[in-house]
Order: C-alpha cells, then structure tokens, then sequence
C-alpha cells in the first residue's frame, strides 16, 4: 500500500501574500562585497554595443566580440586582478565578481575576455616575474596583445602531464626549441588561436640536457601583420556548438626558437649555463603549483554560471506569471502557467538552487581572494581552494544547464526562439560542464581529497566502526575559509529515524542529514578502498574504478552540502523580517529538494522512515511551494535585473500586452 | 552504517568476451517490420547532397533544406502515406518509418518534409474529402505546393480549443472569411510559413450563421510568385535554437476570402443553405477526431529520437573506445576511457535505453499502422494509439536529449565541435519535447486514461482497497496491440519484499516491480482525486493541481513501462544464441537502471529491501557493465552506421590513427 494515502497533506493554501520581501534590499544582499564592481561591470555589459546578436554568423560574431573586447580592455573592468605595477588593480576576488557579470553582454565575450586575461594574461601573471610582468603585462592588458592560452593538445585534455610538445634548451644559442611532435600534440581547441592570437602561453615539456623537467609555460609570439610566424602553424576549429564569437583553434610549432628569457620562471628556472633549478623540489608539487594557476577559471565559471542562472530563472519566471493557458474552470480567465503545480515545481526548486549558488559563489570568491591576494596563501588554504573549486564548477555548471534547460522548457516555443535566449544562453554554456576541467574528473579530485581528510583523521583508528566516529564540531571561521564543513559531525546522536516533518525543517537537521551522508559514503569508500595500499598499482587501479562510480556520487553530494551551507550561512546574516522568512522558506526548499533526490540513500541507511520521506514530497508540492508562489516576481526582481540585461520580449511583458489587446477585443465583440 | 559495506559485489569480471554478436543478423532485427523501407531511406540520405551543413547560416540553411525537400519528393520516400488515387502507397507505417530516418541527414530537413507531407498533406488527407485529394495532394506531394500547418497560435499553443482565428462563413458570396482578430491570434511558429509557403491549412473557429462549431481546417492559398495574397500577412519567426533550416514563421489573416469548398469538411460542412452538418454529433469527440491526426506527428517524433539516439550512441561510444586518457599504472599504454567505470555507467544504460526506444517505435508503429490503414480503425484502437503515443512522445524526445548530452559531454571538447555532431543535434532535438504536444501536458493526458481506466475496472469496487485488486493478466495480443499492459498484475503474490538479487533478474520480476508501482501510483491518485467528482468545478480543478506532479509522475511510470515492456517482447521473438544473451543483459540493465531509478519508492512501499535496493546498484557497476563491456561495438555497428551517414571523424577513426603516429614516434624516437 503506498504510503501517499497515509501522509497526505491535503492542498490547504497557506497564506502567505500578507509577507512583502523587499527586492531592493535583498539585491543589494546578493549581489554581496563586490556590489559595486559588480553593478559597474553590469553597466558596461548593459550598452547595445555589448550585446549577443542571436544568430549573427559566425565570422562577423568574431569580429563583433573582438571589437567588445577592445571596449573592456578601455573600461578597465578586467584589470582588477593585475599587479599595481603596471596599472591594475590587486584584486583577484573583485576581478572575478567583475568578470562573472560579462555572460549577461554574451558568454562569447566573457569566455573571450577569461582566455585573454584570465589564462593568458594570468599565466603570465602567476607564471611569470616581474620582469615579465613589465614587459608584457601592458600589452595584454590593452588588447595591443591577443593572446591564446597553449595548454591542451588534440591528444590529452583532462591529462595535462602527458602532453607532448616539447621546449628543448639549446645551450649553444640560449634558446628554447618549442616542437610539436605529431598530430595528437597540437595544441587544440585554444581561444584566440584561429585568429586573433598575436602570441600565446605554450606550456610543454621542459627538456634541459636530454632531461625532462615537466609540464612548463613559455611566451611565444605567434602572429604579425603578415600571419603566422615561422614555423608556426594552425587550424581554425570551426563551428561549435557554442560560444562560436570566439576564434578556438590548433597550433603546432616546427623547432620554433623563443629566447632562454621566455620561460615562465617563477617555479622553474634554466640559466645560461644550461642548469635547471626551481623552487619547488618536488616534481609532482611543480606540477600542481604550475596548474594552480588553473583555479581562477574554475571560480570564473562559477560565478558565470550562477549569473547565467539568474537570466535564465528571470526570463522564465516572469513569462509564467504572466503566460496563460487553459481556462480557470467557472470562470472566464485562463490559469497563470506559475498556477500550476507542476510548473511550480519545475521551476521554483531551481531559483532556490540559483539563490543557493549566488551564495557558494560568494563564498568560494571569499577564499579565492584570500589566498591570490596574499591575505592567506598558505599551502592549507591553496588546497582547500582547489578542493572548493573542484567541488563548485561541477555543480554549479550542471546546475546552469539544468536551470536553462527547465526554464526553456517551461516557455514552450517562445522559449526555442533565439530572441529569448535561453536557447543561445544553453548552447554556449554546454562547454562550461567539460572544460576547465571536465566536470567528472574533479569531481574524483575532490573525493581524493574527502578520502585523504578522512584517512588523516582515522590514521590510527578502526576505519570500520562509523560508530566510533567522534563530534567534532568546527567552528564557523575553518566553515567560511573553505566551505568544506569537517565530516565528523556528531552522528552518533542521529542514529534513530527522523520521526517527523517538523524535525526535517530545522537547519540543524538538514544539516545532519545532508552531513551524515557525505560522512558515511565516505567512511563507506574508504573501507571499501582499504585494500589498495596493499595491492600493486594496476590492481589498486582496478580496485579504485570499480567504485569510481560511487566516488563521483560522493563528491556530488559534498558538493551539494557545501552549496547548502552557503545559503544557510547567508540566511543567517540576513536581517529578520518578512524578508528573512521568505528566504527560509527558499532555503528549506532547497534542503528538502536534496534529501527528497537522495531519499532513496536515507531510507536504505535508516536515516528516513517510509512515512517521512513520503511527507518531504508532500511539503514541498503543498507547503513550500504555495508560499513561495507570491514572492516569486521579488525574488527574481532581487537580482536587479533591467531591461538592457534581460532582454528577452518575453520578459520585458511582451506577452501581458497581447493578452490586454486580446481582452479588449473580446470585451469589444461582446458589446457587439 | 551503510548498506553498502554488507552486500559488496567484488569487481571481479566476469568473462563474456567468448560470446560474439551479430551485428548483422542484429541490425537486421533492428530494422523491424519496415527494414527495407528504413534501408531505402538511408540511402536517400547518405547522398552527400542531403547532408546537414554544421554551421552554414541561416537563409542558406533554408534554400539547401528546400533544395533537399524537391529530392525527398522526387525519391518517393515521402510519398508513402497517401492514397493511391494520387500515386500514394496507402502505407502509414512504412512512411513513418521512412520518414524517422531522415533525421540523419539533417533534423531541420526532417521537420520540414514533416511539415510538409506529415502535417499540411495529411491534414488535406485526413481532413479533406476525394475531391480535395484530387485537387491539392499531388501537388502537395510533388512540392509544386509548399504548405504551412496553420493551427497553433501565439496566444494559444497546447490549448488548441482556445484559438482566435475565426472563419466565418458569407451566405452571400458562398466563402469563408478568415479572419485574425487581434496579436494573440496570429498564427506563430509555422514552418514554411515565414518564406516557402504558397498554400495552409488554417485552423479556425468556425462560425455560420453566429454560431460557433468550434475548430475546422481550411485549405488557404497563401502567397504567389508576388508574396503574400491580399490580406495576408506575416512576419519571420528569426533564428531558433536549432532547426534553423526551417523558415517558421508567423501569419495573420484580415478578411481573407476562400471558397466554401475549401473547407476541409470530412467532419463537418457548411452547405450553400448555411447549414452545418458533421458525422460526429459531439463537439468535444469531433474536436478530438479533428486533432487526431495529429498524432502521426507524434509517432514521427518518437522514430526520429530514437534514430538520433543510435547516432549519437555510436558517435559517443565509438569515441569512448578508441581515446585514451591517463596512463594505466605500470604500463606504458593509457586507458580507453570506456574502462573507466564512470563511463560505463554515462554511456551503456543510455545505449540500452536506444535499443528499447527502437523496439518500443516498432510497437507503436505497427498500432499506428494498424488504425491508419484501416485493418483496425476502431474508437478503441484510436484511443490506445493517442495514449501510447502520448506516452511515447516524452520518453522519446526527452530520453534523446539525455543520450546526445550525455555522448556529447563523454567526448568532451571534440563532442562540443560542430563537425562531430552531437551539439547540433542536440540543439536541432531541443524543440522536441515542448512542440507536437509539450510533454508535460501529453503526460497528462496519459494520467488521465490510466485514471479513468481505473475507474472502469473499479466501477463498483472499493478503490481504496489495493489488496482487493484483482489479478487480470492478459495475453500478448493485448499488450502487443495497444502497448499498454493492464495495470492489474497479481499484485497480490507480491506482498513480501524481493530477498534477493536473483529474484530480481528474472523478467517476471522486473515486470511486477514496474508493473505494481505504476498500478499502486495510479490506485493511489485515484483515491486522492476521489473527491473531486462531488466538488464544484473550480475546487476539483484545484484539487487536481493539487496533484499534478503525481500524475506527471505516475504516467511517466506508465512510459517507462512500456518501453520495458517492448524491448522484454523483442527479446522473446530473438533467436536463441550469444547475441540473445548480450541483448538479455543489456534489458536486464534497462530494467535494474529504472528499479534503481525509482529505489525510494520501492523502499518507501516495502518492495525491496534496503539490503537487495543497495544490490542492485552493485549488480549494475560490477556485473552488467563489465559483462556488456566488450559488445559495445557490435551492439552499436547492428545500427548499420555507414560512415556517410555518421559522418563524425571522431566516430570514423580519427583518433585511433593519431594515435598510431603518436606511438610511432615514440617509438622511433626511443630508438634514437
């Protein structure tokens, strides 16, 4: 018998359009410690000449984006991050809350602007000295430099270390020798390459005296007026399946000479007598320091993502409150298509999961600054940014695509028309889930790292007893450096089944809940694991893949813990007031929408009766829901959404007017 | 403590690289009743002339896509639909099934022959009279006249009873005065409409005498070598997310005039007296007879995802089997990526669920043919094809999405080039799941058979009682007739919780599971909605709101049955031998992804165990895929993918010869 005929709530209304939320206040709220950077680089996106035009074909899109690049070098919004020494602005956390907002203008652009001065520019930012810097830096920061940013080849994506081109040092004329081997070694799918790159960061393996140092960076020019330099070659990538304003393309090099200086020496050095040093002895930790550099695109893509998600919710939401489709039975009027439950539940869960990402963004960005801007670069922290990151650029580039795709979908055939750009807004975003890293990949990052936590604090432990497990309670400052809430949380004291709703609804049992299961995966793992210290590395190998699966689930779900805590944190700084409750009731919303997704997890586990998850669904379809329904037209106002942003006809209350022009029509032919 | 810990499946493999398939003998079963049609239509399309352009701009895009429409026309493959007084093959199923296949050489060509033959033709066939036949269908076939389907319109889409256009009837002048009476009523996203169009259908209200008889289609002449006639009007509906080798587009009517005759009057005519007459006395039967002909477009669509599914299935996994990525430890060679675990369980439950998706077109196809031509055209039959088609169209079009996107991120930024296919034709298939019925509300429309077949079969009974239900099994000729299982499986003998794995690899069992949770989902609604028979309208509609995402969900169960259901009788018919017992594992994995899909509800109604629910996941990662593992290829060349009709490099060896030349000079440069 099914539990739904037990625990039925029936479709009692609350009321809850006595509550006002105040959108002013609450954007001001979110748009967090950049709110001016962020509503300047709004501005600058909001110009007509900035805008996507939807279906512009591809070469003049490429021409169009490069003229807008021009127009964000002159606005000086994408020099936050460079050293003051050559005119920027040393803020790695403001460049990024900057740079997020350019989706709104077109995601072409702002992946554009992230190639030139997010990885190019950065590379030799972080890669380079202050020589380098001077001689550079100007350049790039200007545009009078385009530049591509040379790390993947055709042959090896995710797997940076096997890349096969190759910077020999030849002593005799103080040169490197950059060379690309063989087909697979092209350099591919490289911003910037197919036509605009006047040099590039060309990261290959440094060989010095028939040794092989490692994956390192060098500044090689590769254009002029004339085209390709000698002994440079490319390929233009052609039609994507997005983002095609920007020139992606391959580059090979046949025995192309740069001089010794063109190293990117901050973390390996060759000098004249042909010696190689660096400051990190450790290969492996050359490797992952050289790739740190890495990160800042993860949180860049964060934070695009959380902003692509709040057009998408805004266009979608507004149309629904105002489309309407099928009569209101007794009556003359048609339903508001947000008046039915299925489409509240299609899309209010996902504007929950857009105001929980502004916050993680927040969050992660919070962090990110710390440690580029010096406050914190400490190993711990560099790691934990890694780790946070990992875990953030998965969930929040699925979530976008998930959000889109929702709120395309809910406004039916205006939704496919390009004008309303949630089709030209999920095409260009598709990428964002495999590049900067594929998403399934960090997601294993990320487990390793749960795994090594977990490992740490059980060195000397039975790892199979979970009831051993011992509180060990954090407090907030280890919970906003990193995100990453310590596992241990008491779980002893949780071993019966939650016994009620009410007890579902208080943050602390969210939390639990959402805790204890990334807590038991992971001891779950790691005894599952165990035997592979003592196997031979293929084995082990073999032993790790067949739980890769579960590794991967069990990322996702710190993932999604960490984005929970973010909007609880948030929640928690937020004045009380009718505002407060409302953003509760998102929150809970969104807690309830993951343990619903994981019930299954719960129930196996004996965290969840039958009769409570039952209920879960319940509350949320007939509880949450209803009173979030009011509020929905603020919430989307709260992200301060104008009309030279959004666009879309059929948000700007295109479809409101057909219906009065409609009205009056009938109303019309009526008095006939 | 998890569940997890306990019931440990090893990662030992189990060895089924002794088995061989038969691609051959395979595709053959593939193709189905209609195999040479589907060759035939292949071969029409593999002409490099008919192949979709990644990437060429919009109007180009449209005069190919036309161009490729006077082909299609002249090859006769289009033609199979219509009555043999004009040439036709009087053969409905086969045109579908020549008709899927089209997708392959581009999704817009498809739409747009769709448009033409599958809508506009069909609507004169079905709607019109002889002597309409006769006068318009061969130059309708022959493309002397390009059509538009003029029926949905801005203001009303899925509520097509709700439209604006009225045609009014002129007893002075014997004509039909079409009419728009205002922005809501044009005619919006019509294909053929915004430039090739000469000629549509138009639904309208009809209204003689000022009386309305709701929906009729008229035949309109809409433009000459000038453009538009006078009093016609239009706009362009721009670019899309895709299919933008359609020109859809919009149209409006001011007091145009068309002969009485061009009423196409099969179900209701006006006579010169002003008199309307229809065969069919109800309005509410006669609207749906008259919008019963849409349901081709719906049979088409679920043919043209599941082909979409097997190319971009093939393209994905071909990919997955030839790139390496990460070295394997202690050994000089890297992985396939299809040894990764992750990528087994991305890939291979979406090549199963290809493989049900054809079987399941197949039954489908043959219900579709067997009403259309007459062999069975009764009410019965024609509600169970509306239903089944209703439940096929979602499952199709939104599985399709899931396996492009899925095969898409698996290559990563190869997937995301254009050349390769799967992004175009993930954007071309977007528009599939809200166009042609938005799935959600054809979903309902499921719900509500299932609800009122449940009515009937408890007429008299207590519906509360789940353990009176009684046990109604039915022959195969029911099932295989309308695809629709009774819901009455012996539910009774289920009472206990399945004990163990081997319980639930049996077929009957699998069965049962899917079986009972949709009976227990429907019974369960059905209680739930018992109300609303004695409320007032409005309150019943709420309480219904109240549970749409139930029924959503309870129809969707119905699909997902159904699909099973298909692939479970394609089995049965397969001859016994290794290919048998490959494609056995392969719907063992089908049936064990939706038990473990759906596990929370099997655990919330005490159907599994938490114990045999956490087996079932280890059942899928360490026995299914591995023993599936090594069938890949064969299970995706039994899709004939000829290499002009795949066209992907990286699905045509590309990557496998890189990677040779890589290897050779590593080879050769080890020797110097």
């Amino acid at each position: 018998m099914s539990a739904q005929t037990d625990v039925h709530t029936p479709p009692v209304r609350f009321d809850s359009t006595d509550l006002a939320v105040d959108p002013a206040e609450l954007g001001e709220f979110l748009l967090g410690r950049y709110v001016e950077i962020r509503r300047h680089a709004r501005s600058v996106c909001a110009h007509p000449d900035m805008w996507k035009i939807e279906g512009q074909p591809m070469p003049e899109h490429r021409q169009r984006v490069f003229g807008q690049l021009k127009r964000l070098a002159d606005s000086g919004v994408v020099h936050l991050a460079f050293p003051s020494i050559v005119g920027g602005g040393e803020n790695p956390g403001g460049n990024i809350a900057s740079f997020e907002q350019i989706v709104l203008a077109d995601p072409s652009l702002q992946i554009k602007s992230g190639v030139q001065w997010g990885l190019f520019g950065a590379a030799v930012m972080h890669l380079g000295t202050e020589e380098h810097h001077r001689k550079w830096l100007p350049g790039i920061m200007s545009l009078e430099i385009p530049g591509a940013f040379a790390m993947t080849e055709t042959g090896h994506g995710s797997d940076v270390a096997s890349i096969a081109t190759t910077a020999t040092y030849d002593l005799d004329t103080d040169e490197f020798v950059i060379h690309t081997p063989h087909r697979g070694a092209w350099k591919d799918y490289i911003g910037n390459a197919a036509q605009h790159g006047r040099a590039a960061v060309v990261f290959a393996q440094l060989i010095v005296e028939g040794e092989n140092h490692g994956v390192h960076a060098l500044y090689v020019p590769l254009r002029d007026d004339n085209g390709f330099l000698p002994g440079i070659g490319g390929d233009d990538d052609g039609y994507k399946g997005g983002l095609n304003g920007i020139d992606n393309g391959r580059l090979h090099f046949t025995n192309v000479r740069v001089p010794r200086e063109n190293l990117l020496n901050r973390y390996g050095s060759v000098n004249s007598d042909g010696v190689y040093s660096s400051p990190i002895e450790s290969r492996g930790r050359r490797f992952f320091t050289i790739l740190g550099t890495l990160v800042q695109g993860r949180v860049s893509l964060v934070g695009a993502s959380t902003v692509a998600s709040q057009l998408a919710s805004t266009i979608g939401i507004r149309y629904s409150l105002e489309r309407r489709q099928f009569p209101i039975p007794g009556s003359s009027e048609e339903h508001v298509l947000m008046d039915y439950q299925q489409h509240q539940r299609r899309l209010i869960p996902r504007l929950a999961n857009t105001y929980a990402m502004v916050f993680a963004q927040e969050v992660l960005l919070e962090l990110f600054h710390q440690v580029f801007s010096g406050q914190a670069d400490t190993e711990e922290h560099r790691q934990d940014l890694e780790t946070l990151a990992a875990a953030l650029k998965p969930y929040a580039t699925w979530s976008a695509l998930d959000i889109i795709q929702a709120n395309r979908e809910a406004c039916g055939g205006q939704g496919f028309l390009a004008e309303n750009r949630l089709a030209g807004l999920r095409a260009d975003l598709d990428v964002y889930a495999t590049f900067e890293g594929d998403n399934t990949v960090l997601l294993q990052l990320v487990a390793k790292r749960l795994l090594g936590d977990y490992a740490r604090q059980f060195a000397k432990g039975d790892l199979g007893v979970m009831a051993g497990y011992v509180a060990d309670q954090v407090g907030e400052a280890a919970v906003n450096r990193s995100g990453l809430r310590r596992l241990a949380q008491n779980v002893v004291d949780f071993g019966s089944t939650a016994r009620s709703i009410g007890y579902v609804r208080s943050t602390a049992s969210q939390r639990q809940l959402l805790t204890d299961r990334v807590a038991t995966m992971v001891a779950s793992l790691a005894e599952s694991l165990k035997p592979a210290s003592k196997l031979p590395p293929e084995q082990a190998a073999e032993l790790m893949n067949a739980h890769q699966h579960e590794l991967i689930e069990a990322a996702w779900a710190h993932s999604e813990l960490v984005v929970w805590e973010a909007f609880t944190e948030a929640l928690s700084r937020y004045e009380d007031g009718p505002t407060k409750q409302v953003l509760r009731w998102l929150r809970d919303l969104h807690g309830f929408v993951l343990i619903e997704k994981h019930r299954d997890w719960y129930l196996m586990n004996g965290r969840l009766s039958a009769h409570r998850a039952e209920a879960i669904t319940q509350y949320i379809n007939n509880r949450l829901l209803p009173r979030l329904r009011p509020h929905l037209k603020s919430l989307v106002d709260a992200f301060e959404p104008s009309d030279d942003l959004v666009r879309a006809p059929i948000a700007l209350g295109e479809e409101a007017k057909r219906q009065e022009e409609a009205r009056a029509y009938e109303g019309s032919s009526l008095k006939q």
